[in-house]
Formats: structure tokens, C-alpha cells, sequence
């Protein structure tokens, strides 16, 4: 615990890496690109599914379950989509002792093994409908992996559904990039930008992706999530049709869009700092912890009394945790703010005479996040304290990215602007253009915001007429 | 939906097979030996898996995720182990379009990577215990599959322990056993008889494994969760070692304990009968159907009115679901007596008039499960019909588990116990005595219960003097 993280100012990568296995949320494994997600942090991860499947349940979705392993024809009927992914799929050959006749991809990503069990349900309009969400693991080997953010295998949710109409499907893949923005916003204290991918940055199968992307503490985008309309590509090619109110045979149209566990990436790479983690209260595996702290026997054993007495008070409204470990408070203050607790209550000898207790916020350095307050209410206390937490975390970050996206209207402001931040910019759409853009800047396009201002203009690269504004920035 | 079940008498196997399908529980899948979890099934499982998590984290065990892929070597580390998985094994040996220098297993189980973590994360003693449990998918291939039963994949959670001495694991293994017993008993209403495998019936690599075993609608017996106590084996293989309080290096003790979709299998054939599903209230995904009934339009709009406040009186109380689709009430009826919803309530414009509703249990047939119940106040009524269904359904299925197990004095006796049910038998515990039981009767040693009577007698099979008890049974 003693030593210090690197600064982020020094070293945001090495940063990251160090703050992902001090604080204990993942660590390496011996199989490459794999990693270990630890207790810690798979708290943090069950957290972001729970908000993720509440509201997806609030949106008509339900969850299933479908095979891990696909059989290689399954990939090879989307062309697009086996194109996508043949680079990057891990192959079964062998199974039960012997060679298999047709090898299985582990699932990269599951729309071909869907399309082909809707095509068996669907038989009709009054079928239609169908709103699947799955969680479960995925492997694309990476060459170059970073713990959460890229790793061979993770651990995600893939929403797959099915409709009558194309109005219905393209209706559903905004509802679900709406559901995203809103997790990410209210759950995670994240800011996003949701849009639409350029033709070259979509969903390899997909008639148009769109995606929320967030800005990290290096400047740097990360893609947190994504929702893609499949037009009817998945649909032909698995013959999942429908014979619609005039019986006449349709095919269907689908979509699909997932989170994964990048989004504790991101989540760490938004708000921590050079102390730790910094965990936004909705999804901290441990909201509050009550350090007690004493001199001798007789102060612990009167000290302990109340800290225990504030525990039960204030378990079932927030998760906490007392801390009763033989170690000094200063070990343990560094501690839980290396593991980004949102608040730490202290209590003492003097807060035991004055019926008091400190609150510490972990947003907020030194004195200015301290407040001492009564014991008795405690628990109002603490629930309001999370929530202004909260609302300053996403206010905070929000602040933060808005200072640092740049409006561009040449190339010199482009160029200059994702040296440090995100452009925001005329752009015209060309692939041969953004290919240019990444290959003199490094940056990419990231989307192209659904909130748009409209008019036209010159193309912040090339210079030609364009209707719309993108976001460009250097990207995780 | 028309079509009746075949009858459990008839064709015990096919009325199983039909209910999975028509229930829409599972379907199967293009792959060999894999299954697709329907949604209701999905939400069955869920549940299963909100009673066990609960329970694991009640004891004291934190989630965490480990990787799917496994170097073939690491199960080479210990001999038992490997022997016992590797003809069930699905192996990788391609990824990233290239030959890999070392074949990826596909887990089976996952002992050998989380020997490994753990070996890097235990220095001292104080870092024991290590009480971690995870929820995923295995693969082991096998030849003949049936869905939730037997599937080459399937979902679980396998649970992992590391400790500093022999009786804490010991008593771990024990403790987790209990949990399990708790759960079928007390949520699935599935008694159960917890008991010690045979030498040969054990876990490949465990020093001692013990298993909850049910009886099913057929009399036969379906293993549904065990635990395992690992002694050193895994630690010394993985070189988990911890310095003592004397600063002695020691190898750790280990635990593994596992439950996995099998228990939705068990649940049906315990419970079901020749309607289809019944599902035990605490683990039903819908525990209230609500069934309007009219014939004209006034009388639906005056229905519907009730039935609408009737399900925002009870959101919130019961799971439940007011079924608004256009089809006959006696088709809704026999749909959710299918799926196995455990009450449903049914209001008519004779339940209007008089401020009543029918609730018809779906324990209990006809008139028999029926009572009339006044509209204010039902949702207490619901809530302890529920409970009095939970309770009855255990006691229904203790009773026939009961009546079904047969004391063998000799081995006549024990022949025709198997043949119709469970044998309760003094048993020496040999494992050539046991290998010609199987080879005669089919019936294999289930497991030798904790519950013992004490004393000593000849072995319902082979004479020799036995101080203990087994069950003996044909199994799934």
C-alpha cells in the first residue's frame, strides 16, 4: 500500500495498469490476453449489469442464453461479418478425443447462432418482437491487450432482436443507445457522446452502428458502448422471415448492441486520480466505510461500540463496511481511497463524546470534504452526501470534457485540438478522408453526434461541403 | 399449445423432453450437445441464482471471473484430475488465424487457473482464507445429452476455497453442502439427501466429494450439487503456499463446490406432472397469472378495469403478469398450467360484482386448489396462499421420496428396491462389490448420507460387516 502511483500528469498508461491491481480489480493471467477480474472489481461489474438489466427489463427485454461455441459455416453466411472476425476468432478442432468434422469458433459475438434460432421461432408477425438480452463471455484474440479495455476474452451483455418493420428495428437501436447514454450518465457518472459511426468504424455486418463514446483522463476516447441496426443482413442470411397480417412471407429486421467490461475501464480512467480509484456512489461495491480510531484498549472498546451501533444502523441503506482490521487509520485512509470508497466515516473519542461522527468525501481533497455530523440521523446524512457525490462526479467530468473538445473549422485547429482533447468538426464523410485524418493524426472518427446544429460547411480536412459535424480524437 | 403432454406413466423421458420445449423452457441447438436457454428458463435460472448467491455471500464469498481458456498443461498438473476431464475435453488449437504453440482447453471446471491465481496471491497466512465463487459456463463433451441434464455446455457457479489448515477446509466443504441442501430444500422444495460419494463416484482429484441427491417423478436419482474437499492436491500441484505464524512455509488446503442448470432439470421432474410444469413459488419467474374474463365488450371493459387495479395492488408484492392477449380463457389457462405459474387468479363479471376473485392453485387440481377470496386485502391472501404452496410442494415431494425408499436387509431385497426406487442399504464401500451392483441392477451408489444410524450389519450385497449406510439408485 505504502508506495504511490505513478502520477497520471507522468504516465496515464502505466497510471492505469497500476491502480487496476493495486486496488485489487483485475490482475494478469497465465493465458494471453486473458485476465483475472478480482472480487473487487467484479462487485463493480456486477453493479453495471444491475443497472444495465434493470433497465433493459424496463425496456420489454429478457435475458437468454445461447452456445458458446458456433459452428465456422454459422460466420461464413454474413460475408461482411466473417471478415470482421476471422481475424480475430479462436478455434475449437478437437473435441471428446477426436477431430471434429466442422471446427467451432469460440463466439466472438453471437447474431449468427441467434439468426439461426429465430429463424426456427419465427413464424409469423404475431411472433415479432423478439427482445433478447444475453450476458456472457466472448473471445477475440487481440494482439495488444490492456486489462478491461482490450482483452482476449471479456464478459459483456448482447442485446439481439428481431422485428416486423424497419422503422420498429432502426426505433429499437436508438432506444438502446438512449438506455446506454442513460446508464452511463446517471450510473456511472460518465459523460457521453451519442452518434453514429463512420461507414468504416461499423459493426462488421451492420447497415449503421452508433455508439456512446466518453472522454478519459488522458484526453483520449474510449467507445463505451454500442447499438447496431443490422437492416435485414442477418435476417437473409439465417431466413428468419414472418408471414406479416396479409400472408405474405417478410423478412425480419434485426438489431444488436452491447457493454462490456470496458466500461470499468472507462469508469476508472474518467474518475480516478493520482490517490486511487474514485468510484461514483451508484456503483461502488462499497459506498461507505467506517474507519475507527483509538489510542488505547479503553478508547477502542468504547469507540467500537458506536462504530458497530452506526453499522447496523446504516446497513440496508447503504453498502458498507467496517473496517476492524489491526492497522494504523492512516494505512487504512490510503487504502480505501486507493479503492475509490465514496465516503469514509471516522470515529474517534472525541466524536464518541460529541455524538458525532466525520464524514470524508472521496471527491473532494483534505478539509474541504469533510463535514462533521450528529450521529443520530446519520443515515440521511450519508444517503444525501452520496448524492451530491454523485451529481459533482458527473458535473465534475462533464466540465471536464466540454473544456476539452474543440471546434475546428481548418486543419491547422483539427490537428491542434486531438493533440489534447476531441475536435469537433465539419466533416464530410468520405472514407478516403478519415483514412487520411488517422494516418497524419493518429485520430479517429469517433461519432457523429446525433445532436447536430444543421447548415453546412467545409470539411475541416479535405474541404468539402458538409451537413454535418463529427467527433474526432485519439481513441482507446 | 392443443396438444396434451404424453402422460409421466407412459413415457417418463418424453413427457420431459415435451415440457422443456412446450413450456419454452430450452430449445435445442445446431450444435451437438449444446442447448439454448429459453427466456422462462433463463428467468427460472436466475432465480436459482439469486437464492444461491445470496446464501454465498451470507457465508462470507465474493464473485470473481477466471479465464475460459486453459493451457492443456496446467491440467497435466495433477494426474487424477486430467484423467478424469480428458475425454470430455474441447480444445483450441488455433486463434488469430495461427497455429497456437500450446492447445487451449475450453474449461471443464476451473481448479487448475485458480490454483494458479491463488499460488500468486497467497504469501501469508493472512491472506486466508480465499472464499471465492464464480458464475459461468463449461464445456465437457459428451455423447448422449438432454437438456439441463446433460449438455456438452452448460452454466454454474463453481465455488473455490483456499485455506490455512485441513479442518477449516474440511469444515468448508461441509458448510457449502449445508448451503446447497438449504437451498433445494427451502427454494426449490426439493428434499434432498446429503451424503459422502464413493471412492470411485468422486470428483477427478478430490480427496473427498459429497452431493445432494433428489428424487425425480421417475424414482430416479438425480445428483444436484456437490462439494468437494481437494486436501493439498490442487496446492501442491500449483504450489499454493502461505508462511505460517511460526514463519513456516505450508501447503494450503482446498475446496471446490459446484451447482449448475441440472437443478432446473430436477426441478421439473420433481415437481411436474402430466399438465406440465409446477414451479415452487420462491423460484417461479411469474407467481401470479391474472386471467380476465368476459364475453361481451361491456363486460371487458368492467373486467379489465378491476384486473388492472388488481395488478398495480399487487406489482411490487408477487411476480406477476396480467395476460391481456386475445385468446379464450380455457387456452390461458391450460398455457400458464403448462409453464407452471403457481396461482392464478381469475376475475369474471360475477368477481366484479360481488369485489371477490378466484385464486386456483397450481398444486392442487380443480375445485380442490380453488378458493374465493374479496379483492381488498388479496395481496395478503396471495402472499400466504404462496407460502402454503412452497411448503405443501416439499411436503408433497418428501412424501413421495419417502414412500419410495426402501430398506434392503438382503440382496433380493435390494434388487427390488432399485427396481422401483431408492435402496437405503448397509453397504461395506468396496469398490469391486459396487461395480458388480452396477453391472447386475444399473443402479449405482448414490451417496453414503451424513444422517447415520450408527451399528453395524452385513453389506446388503456382498456380507462383508459394514458400519455404514448408502443409497443406492439409477441415476440421471
Amino acid at each position: 500500500m505504502a508506495e504511490k502511483l505513478t502520477p497520471r500528469a507522468e504516465d496515464f498508461s502505466k497510471w492505469y495498469t497500476e491502480i487496476v491491481q493495486r486496488a485489487e480489480l483485475a490482475d494478469y493471467s497465465p493465458v494471453r490476453g486473458s485476465m483475472v477480474i478480482r472480487p473487487y472489481g467484479y462487485a463493480l461489474w456486477e453493479n453495471v449489469q444491475a443497472g444495465l438489466d434493470r433497465r433493459f427489463k424496463a425496456t420489454g427485454h429478457q435475458n437468454a442464453y445461447f452456445p458458446l461455441l458456433i459452428p465456422m459455416s454459422f460466420l461464413q453466411k454474413e460475408k461482411e461479418h466473417v471478415e470482421g472476425f476471422s481475424p480475430e476468432l479462436a478455434v475449437v478442432t478437437h473435441a471428446g478425443g477426436e477431430k471434429l468434422d466442422e471446427p467451432l469458433v469460440v463466439r466472438p459475438t453471437s447474431e449468427t447462432i441467434i439468426g439461426y434460432m429465430y429463424a426456427q421461432w419465427v413464424k409469423s408477425y404475431r411472433d415479432l418482437p423478439i427482445l433478447i438480452n444475453c450476458w456472457n463471455n466472448v473471445v477475440r484474440w487481440e494482439l495488444r491487450t490492456r486489462l478491461f479495455l482490450r482483452t482476449s476474452e471479456f464478459l459483456w451483455q448482447e442485446g439481439h432482436t428481431a422485428h416486423a418493420t424497419r422503422e420498429e428495428a432502426e426505433a429499437e437501436t436508438l432506444r438502446m443507445l438512449d438506455v446506454y447514454t442513460d446508464f452511463a450518465t446517471a450510473d456511472a457518472a460518465v459523460p457521453v457522446i451519442p452518434g453514429r459511426k463512420s461507414e468504416s468504424e461499423k459493426f462488421a455486418g451492420a447497415v449503421r452502428s452508433y455508439s456512446i463514446e466518453a472522454m478519459m483522463g488522458d484526453k483520449k476516447a474510449l467507445q463505451s458502448g454500442t447499438s447496431h441496426f443490422l437492416g435485414q443482413n442477418f435476417a437473409k442470411a439465417f431466413d428468419i422471415k414472418y408471414l406479416d397480417a396479409n400472408n405474405e412471407l417478410q423478412h425480419a429486421w434485426t438489431t444488436s448492441w452491447g457493454v462490456s467490461t470496458r466500461m470499468v475501464g472507462g469508469i476508472i480512467m474518467v474518475h480516478g486520480d493520482d490517490q486511487g480509484l474514485r468510484l461514483p456512489p451508484r456503483l461502488a461495491p462499497i459506498q461507505l466505510v467506517i474507519v475507527p480510531i483509538y489510542k488505547s484498549d479503553a478508547e477502542r472498546s468504547k469507540v467500537m461500540a458506536v462504530a458497530e451501533s452506526l453499522e447496523k444502523q446504516l446497513a440496508g441503506v447503504v453498502r458498507l463496511k467496517l473496517d476492524t482490521r489491526d492497522e494504523t487509520p492512516g494505512f487504512k485512509f490510503n487504502d480505501w481511497e486507493m479503492r475509490g470508497v465514496p465516503v469514509r466515516m471516522e470515529v474517534g473519542p472525541k466524536d464518541v463524546e460529541k455524538g458525532s461522527v466525520v464524514l470524508a468525501r472521496r471527491d473532494l481533497p483534505g478539509r474541504e470534504g469533510k463535514s462533521f455530523v450528529p450521529q443520530a440521523g446519520v443515515a440521511d446524512a450519508v444517503r444525501s452526501l452520496l448524492d451530491s457525490i454523485q451529481s459533482s462526479m458527473l458535473a465534475k467530468a462533464t466540465a471536464f470534457r466540454d473544456a476539452n473538445i474543440r471546434e475546428a473549422a481548418n486543419w491547422d485547429e483539427f490537428k491542434a485540438a486531438v493533440e489534447d482533447g476531441f475536435a469537433r468538426v465539419r466533416w464530410c464523410g468520405d472514407g478516403q478522408c478519415e483514412a487520411a485524418i488517422k494516418e497524419e493524426t493518429k485520430a479517429t472518427s469517433r461519432c457523429i453526434p446525433l445532436d447536430q446544429p444543421g447548415g453546412s460547411g467545409p470539411c475541416a480536412h479535405c474541404g468539402k461541403p458538409s451537413a454535418e459535424i463529427a467527433i474526432f480524437a485519439k481513441a482507446y
